[in-house]
């Protein structure tokens, strides 16, 4: 690529060009601040490499909230604070540990026991596996299940352009898979992992017991190694796996939601919320789930704060203290702003990693999305929004709509690679890229300063 | 202006959404075919692993244009043949040398000599480093300049959202600062390289001498050790730097242009192009900087054969000789096109990453533009292209527009990653994610196949 380039982005460059309105210019204010002085890419760096994984109620979830309030007041918060919060403790225990055995052969299985599972005991459990794909097979051969472990192998469909879609159709093997096959008398489940990667990485994720039957062990188990699994049974009859786990939950403990504030100047009792999640599943750095959304929550109320905006209403930042196991971060800080009778405007969330945006998603009602659709989108195609959706806001938010009824929102980044790192052992900083997660500050702060400054109305 | 515009593309999305017409099927049709059975990521990982680096003229070069016969082969193509095309023969000669010297501390850089450049002789040469940072400082400072090697410390401006338009503004110190630094008694010009990346490698590409001023070396320094010779320059009065290369240029040899065709059932003699260039700079594997193009490029004729499509024009794949050194493979097509008094259509390219795509930029009539915007985007919205430009068309099929006045396009993934991995040791195939490659390939498929349906009129 050595030629020039000038009229590449000819759309974007002419609608900036001819829109020099007091919001694009504040726009452009932020932009700038953002990619010249932004910390969010040394804030992860710091989060991820200082901290590391973050299951709720775990030391380093601890370290987290020392580091996200210093990192608050770093970025100019006028008011650092937090806010206790219930929360499980669910404890991998140790190294997981699996083995596909045919005849005299063993090979290691690249596995992660599912959040909220329970270990086998200190032997581990042996026994013969069963491929089923889909929950349509396992009823209908629920009779060959009991004494086995059940090897889930449904494929996420890479037919899906938006890959979220694809996280939806596939995880409810992850979630509920345990106990539909613990009905039929197994003694352990692997689910092939919830990911469309190139790789062998194993993909956890929260799963729930049904109340009903006894709970089993569940891991999730590498895309090439569930391949080699379904690949041994298929030529042969008696394919056994040995399981080793060491999970366990522990009773509940305190936790924190961490709260910085930028007061308003008109209406300091007015809150808007920008928020991602602290917490993080552990095999790894919890970079793009979700330390890219707390650094871009930061980043908003630095970036704001640099330029020398002045909030009409106070913006909140919130690092929520549990989305990943039971959602108790958002529950609880929505409860407490009932409780308190606060008055709130709006809830933004980051949730989806740290690429390059592309939209955001709203839960609003139709006639407050038209100045979205027409004022708004505009402004920020030039930094990569070009599009919004209704329909969904974000799960740290979420309470906010249900409780108050006022609109939410998430950031939605570019998906294709979200699922390769998503809960595995490579969500790690370096497949973070500095500038895409830039842009997604940006186009955050901008949508805040835009509610700030306009409200819905 | 921009609400119209952007009113105008969100219409046309949720149009696209509920059109199930025969093109948004077809193109639902390419989307599956790729997704699901596509080549282009194991066509990379052949070229990039068992070719890699493909220089014009060398040995490597030759291998890929073995490869890409077979590649094409394997793809259906109907004709599989070369087209010779004379290439420049620029060759590293080994591994480049430099060091910062302060009193007696010495420290390696990491250094790549420019392409085209000239080398030292065995013994190097060691000089006082004056520290430059624009053409204008250049002329301010002449007198100092003499006996001296330059380093030119211009910033990639992390301002531009498009990246190109950084690359743009910044590439004229490499390609030019050379010639510009001698004509002032220089010795040698070290060059910060043109990228935005948090890392230390150096960034290669084409620099150019004038034919008036002595060709002195000429070498590309990596961010860090960029900026570790400007604070030991702000430190110190005498600051020397020692830097050894092998760079030299042979004669112009022979390369060629690897054609593959699918030929059409109306119109076989009327051609539609699309390509990508297959050499490559040395230091790494040459994945975004063009391997993707090249792949992209074949899996359009592998896709669009698969699903059984029936073209009525020809498709020619082009995988261009030589796009980097002196943009000798794309002359020589359009230059042998108009000697046969071929009738072409249009040519297509991709040469900026194989990252998701976001537009395509066109060469075209103002009237012909109207189609594309108000019919075809929609139709490629849902896959990650929603607006498209106008005023550039790639550097491989531009000689095609000049010669013929066809229209012409490329496609613009986005564009954040582009330079971290440019012309740098780090343009390997691990950097390229598989779906957001195969995106760029659906894309060019779909705009192949809209072109051959309907042209543009």
């Amino acid at each position: 690529m050595i030629r020039l380039l000038f009229t590449l982005c000819f759309t974007l460059f002419f609608c900036s060009l001819f829109a020099q309105s007091d919001d694009s210019v504040l726009i452009r204010k932020i932009a700038d601040e953002v990619l010249v002085n932004g910390t969010a890419y040394s804030n992860l760096h710091n989060l991820t490499k200082k901290v590391g994984g973050r299951l709720t109620g775990s030391p380093q979830m601890y370290k987290a909230e020392e580091w996200g309030q210093n990192a608050l007041k770093d970025a100019g918060a006028d008011k650092v604070y937090l806010q206790e919060c219930n929360v499980p403790r669910w404890v991998r225990g140790g190294k997981d540990e699996a083995k596909l055995i045919v005849g005299d052969k063993q090979e290691s299985l690249a596995v992660l026991a599912l959040g909220n599972s329970v270990g086998t005991d200190a032997k581990g459990i042996t026994a013969q596996v069963i491929l089923i794909n889909t929950f349509d097979e396992l009823e209908q051969r629920k009779d060959e299940i009991k004494g086995k472990i059940v090897f889930y192998n449904y494929k996420f469909s890479p037919k899906f352009i938006e890959t979220f879609l694809g996280y939806v159709d596939a995880v409810r093997y992850r979630g509920a898979g345990a106990s539909r096959a613990s009905k039929y008398g197994a003694v352990a489940v692997l689910v092939r992992s919830i990911t469309n990667s190139t790789d062998n990485f194993p993909h956890t994720g929260a799963m729930r017991y049904d109340n009903i039957n006894p709970k089993i062990p569940a891991l999730a188990v590498g895309l090439w190694d569930a391949d080699k699994i379904a690949n041994a049974i298929g030529k042969n009859n008696d394919v056994k796996i040995f399981i080793k786990t060491n999970a366990h939950t522990l009773p509940d403990t305190v936790g924190h939601n961490v709260i910085g504030e930028f007061t308003g100047t008109e209406f300091p009792d007015q809150y808007i919320t920008v928020g991602g999640h602290l917490d993080s599943w552990d095999p790894a750095e919890g970079a793009h789930d979700d330390g890219t959304g707390v650094v871009h929550s930061i980043e908003v109320l630095r970036a704001l704060k640099a330029i020398g905006y002045k909030p009409k209403h106070t913006i909140r930042v919130v690092l929520f203290a549990d989305e990943e196991n039971r959602g108790d971060g958002g529950l609880k800080y929505a409860s407490e702003a009932k409780a308190k009778n606060e008055k709130h405007i709006f809830g933004l969330e980051s949730d989806a990693g740290g690429f390059t945006p592309r939209s955001f998603s709203f839960v609003i009602a139709k006639d407050k999305a038209e100045i979205i659709r027409s004022k708004w989108i505009p402004l920020l195609q030039p930094y990569g929004v070009y599009e919004f959706s209704v329909g969904y806001g974000g799960a740290d938010v979420e309470p906010l709509n249900s409780t108050f009824g006022i609109p939410i929102a998430e950031l939605n980044p570019d998906s294709q690679r979200y699922f390769d790192y998503h809960h595995s052992p490579n969500d790690v900083f370096e497949n973070v890229n500095k500038r895409e997660l830039e842009l997604g500050a940006i186009n955050m702060a901008a949508l805040i300063y835009l509610v700030d400054k306009y409200g819905f109305n």
